[in-house]
């Protein structure tokens, strides 16, 4: 294998490794999966108006976020089910992502528990992606064991009222191999029963009634960690976040996989950033796979970014050494970038580069 | 067969079921067939605003329209000659549409006698659409059955002044099988000749000197049952019928199969409900194949939505079950996306849904 | 051969007839061809607003035009060299002109005497295009010759101050098969010699010289009949050939033969015809291949639409039949167009009817 | 080979002619090369509106340029390494330019001394593009040497902070043949090991520290010669340029091959166009294939445009007579299209030609 280029030549390795089920239920979206295409047209739809004459020998991407300082802004977004894409699954994620300084947000649907996650990379900083597991006790358990383990911030998804439509997996009549699950979460039943498919969108992990409301005990499971709301991508709902004390808005339509003909997370980042005003924190994921791709989104409001099918392909690929690479090339297309655009920090990046 | 996925997958079924000619009449339209794709296209390049963290447990689709109370806000547009697709036609369709809760808009070209259809179905909510017959006295005579067999509205279609020109039907020489014809219409030439199929455009069924004068002595035939007008796709036609005193707008472009290069009926649609402001009901036609579509259609100012082809895939593709099933499917993926855009009933789809 | 059903139909046929040069010469453009497909994009682009319930059985598409009371308000723009079509040339499209009541524009390009086409079709009414021929006196001849022979009207070309870059000929090392040959101008270099076929823009029936101070003596020449300009495509341009006294404006590009990325006419028209205000005659060509265009641009400000191509792609399909067969066609579909869009005489297509 | 009779066909030659890894290296741009696609989509979305019945029987392309009276204002862009295109290399560039009567600007990335190129066509205008090499002495000697082997101008790359990531390169493991190097620049590290093409970006022609205050030595050195700064693409950095007494200002993104997405340069072209108003002299690169691109540039307010690829292809297709017929090509598009706008000379390329 020739060491890839771009993150799509993981992806097209990644497909090349997987079982066919196992590379649509990571690659697929809902329904015609036109969200997925708009998140990656919004991106190639805008163009850059680079500044030059710019010194920019010394490029730096750190960045200070929610309290914790990283080496760059790219993140790693929750996924589910690591284990379906390489043996190590989670633990090899985690170790790929401390080795490349990329803050990973360890999904409630991980396959493996928080316990040895943490053990796999100590160092390597963690957010926890949060479902409602459709009961609050347990729910909050998990929030606790979330923090015990070292995850520093609480993402909630709050787009998952219902499990989005993906009929590649209702197709392929999609179900877990033996021994990969959820081990904090209800199984849901599409995951033993492919004759169950067709309702996979009743899936436990989706929370039908939660609300703004919710938003204080779940704080207050988190004993003070930053509390971001993942799958906003109106400025109305960004505002109600901010008056509710909110601490981070991620912007996302999750990839793609929920609701079909979703606006596109760059396009509706600046609807958002106009309303937060600076007042929390802005992360953005869906169709980022080039250095310049991140460039438009932190220059359009975001604090930072994340990945969410691209670790999985690196991690199909070559397991941590995988996912350190992914996220190592991206690093390196934006330090490029940020030369190339004349910026050589991350508050260079102004709204007027993007045209 | 593996279960129909999607309505897609339903046409495709279709189109392996039925004899070519039978398939390009059904799923064809007017000339380069435009307006066809310009109805999709609408609805593909608008996006969605979802809304979070609202409680959705309690999804409620149930709508009231003109004085019917109906399960759900999608029904079946009156289409021609049911026979065509399946034998036992329009009592198939009627039993499909009852089963499904969905009001079936029964058409003057059905093949199947209005009383057989009422038979079928007693408890399915009809309303009929009305061609000018092209003599006054036997079109009251049809209303009077109508409204005598248990349509609840008259639908008067306007947009058939003459017949559009149908490309596929000429180049196939389009003749109606044995046994098969419009039963309360007059038998269009083209019908029993393929010769002729080139003036097929001079259809008995097409009323070129229908106005808004004939509205008062179609209405006084209904004997008070409600009149929709359906071809209406400009907010000064909207107007003049609010002025008339129609009860109901069907905003449409016959499905593409009549002016080729008309507005697609979304955008129509928003010219018309800004008009209208809530003082008539508006129903809309013309591409609908997801529930998505089904949210922007209402979020954009329709009080219904209506699927013409669809429904005689289904048809072909099942019979009554195959109605019925095309009918939930879409259904579902309303009820589905109405959790995912944050509305769990239709009052809250507003127009900042739609981007 | 089936009766061909479109206007695309008959090109169809007549590259099947045809020498691929010669279908090439008659259907190619300049350069890449950009203005050609931009004729038929505009058309495309634009969407028709229909009105409904207007009583539309008696239509009527008669026309007065600079003193001739036409049938319909479909034209033949002149083309060149109709002998290379068919045997029969001009006169065959003269005669097949006056069959369908269509107004024919000879080129001053004709392979056949003026006084033969006026004699096979005398009825028939005619315009005469001109080119100047680089000698005012010829061309004062030449002038004096149509409107002995009945032409109505003087159509000059003012977009050809040299021949456009036709880079199919070029390729095809272009010439004209002995017995062809334009009999009332010089004969171009390239007609006789494929050697010299990159330098085919130095036609002699260019004009570089011609300016706005020659309308007056082409005009006298005339003797009162009626002048046009034919290749206009600003409102400023427009609004100087009013103050010189022009009697009608034709909007066109020569079809994409000319400059290649000119602005689509329909693009062009509504410039000129804001500018124009009434005032003088417009007609337009270019891309017009159905009634439905015809519509467009009579909604958006011309009397009358000319077409091109298609007269002679009839005439290799079928000789002066296949004229009349290609303008009966176009007309039945601007009758049936008319009555859809709710407009049963011109006067009724008004610019909001295009969207 | 017949004789090409479009720019696209030189490079369909060259494409033939030329080792892939060679072809590539030269046709290819950064990343997704979305900017190479951009740069040529520009023009193709941008319309002419062309004037008539003006006399263009003299049409004068000629133009003054920062001292320089020229045939025409098309130039070469400064481009690497002739020699990897033909074995005679910049000498025969500057032959066919000069036979062309096309200013050449000579790249510091040229395979063949300056004084050998300089002594290949002393009359032939030529300007010296300038790398900063990273050491100031270096870089003022290497001005002294083009002011003193007859280059008029100094054109200063400042879209090269590092070198853009080039894949295909990276694919290809690009290396420089034995025998061809940058005779006046450090030798980059990819030029001589396939196994660093991943570093490719380090190149030593890349200018990390080079800003604004750089200028007034780099003017200093050049001794009076006009200075011009390629690479710009914002209005204000065009101010700035401005500001500091730039004598002239390239539109650049550098033929796509830096950063990919930028700005297309006709669209940044207008933005910096309006900000110099006059004060400057501007030249665009980027996309420029044929005659009425120039047009379209210098109407919307280039004073001069520059090909890069084409004279590589001509150069690979026919040494110096290759690029004499690549230039002599365009020219004469040119002067076809400056007779089809209606404007005899270059001071009559209005913006509002442009649509």
């Amino acid at each position: 294998m020739a060491e890839p280029l771009t993150l799509d030549e993981f992806e097209a390795i990644a497909r090349e490794t997987l079982p066919a089920m196992t590379y649509d239920f990571i690659a697929g979206g809902a329904e015609d999966e036109r969200t997925v295409a708009g998140n990656r047209a919004a991106f190639e739809r805008r163009v850059l108006r680079n500044r030059v004459l710019v010194d920019v020998e010394a490029r730096d991407m750190r960045t200070r976020l929610l309290g914790l300082d990283l080496a760059h802004p790219i993140l790693l977004a929750p996924t589910a089910l690591h284990r379906l894409a390489h043996p190590e699954g989670e633990v090899a994620t985690a170790q790929g992502a401390a080795a490349a300084g990329a803050l990973y947000t360890v999904s409630t649907a991980t396959s493996t528990p928080l316990e040895d996650i943490a053990r796999a990379a100590p160092q390597g900083p963690r957010w926890f992606q949060l479902y409602h597991l459709g009961d609050r006790e347990a729910t909050e358990e998990l929030i606790r064991l979330a923090v015990a383990t070292g995850h520093r911030a609480i993402v909630l998804t709050v787009d998952v009222p219902l499990l989005g439509r993906r009929e590649r997996d209702l197709r392929n009549l999609f179900t877990l191999p033996p021994g990969i699950a959820m081990v904090h979460a209800n199984e849901p039943a599409w995951s033993r029963s492919g004759e169950d498919a067709a309702r996979a969108w009743a899936s436990p992990i989706a929370s039908r009634t939660l609300t703004w409301d919710d938003l204080s005990w779940i704080r207050a499971a988190g004993g003070g960690v930053p509390l971001l709301l993942k799958g906003i991508v109106r400025g109305d709902d960004a505002e109600h976040a901010l008056n509710v004390g909110v601490d981070g808005i991620w912007v996302s339509n999750h990839g793609g996989r929920q609701l079909d003909g979703a606006i596109a997370t760059l396009d509706a980042l600046a609807d958002v950033a106009q309303t937060v005003a600076g007042n929390c924190a802005i992360v953005v994921d869906g169709g980022i796979r080039r250095g310049t791709d991140v460039i438009k989104a932190l220059a359009l409001g975001a604090d930072a970014v994340a990945i969410g099918r691209p670790q999985l392909f690196g991690l199909a690929a070559g397991g941590a050494a995988g996912v350190q690479r992914v996220v190592e090339l991206l690093r390196a297309e934006l330090d490029l970038a940020m030369a190339l655009v004349g910026a050589p920090s991350l508050d260079r990046l102004e709204p007027d580069l993007v045209g």
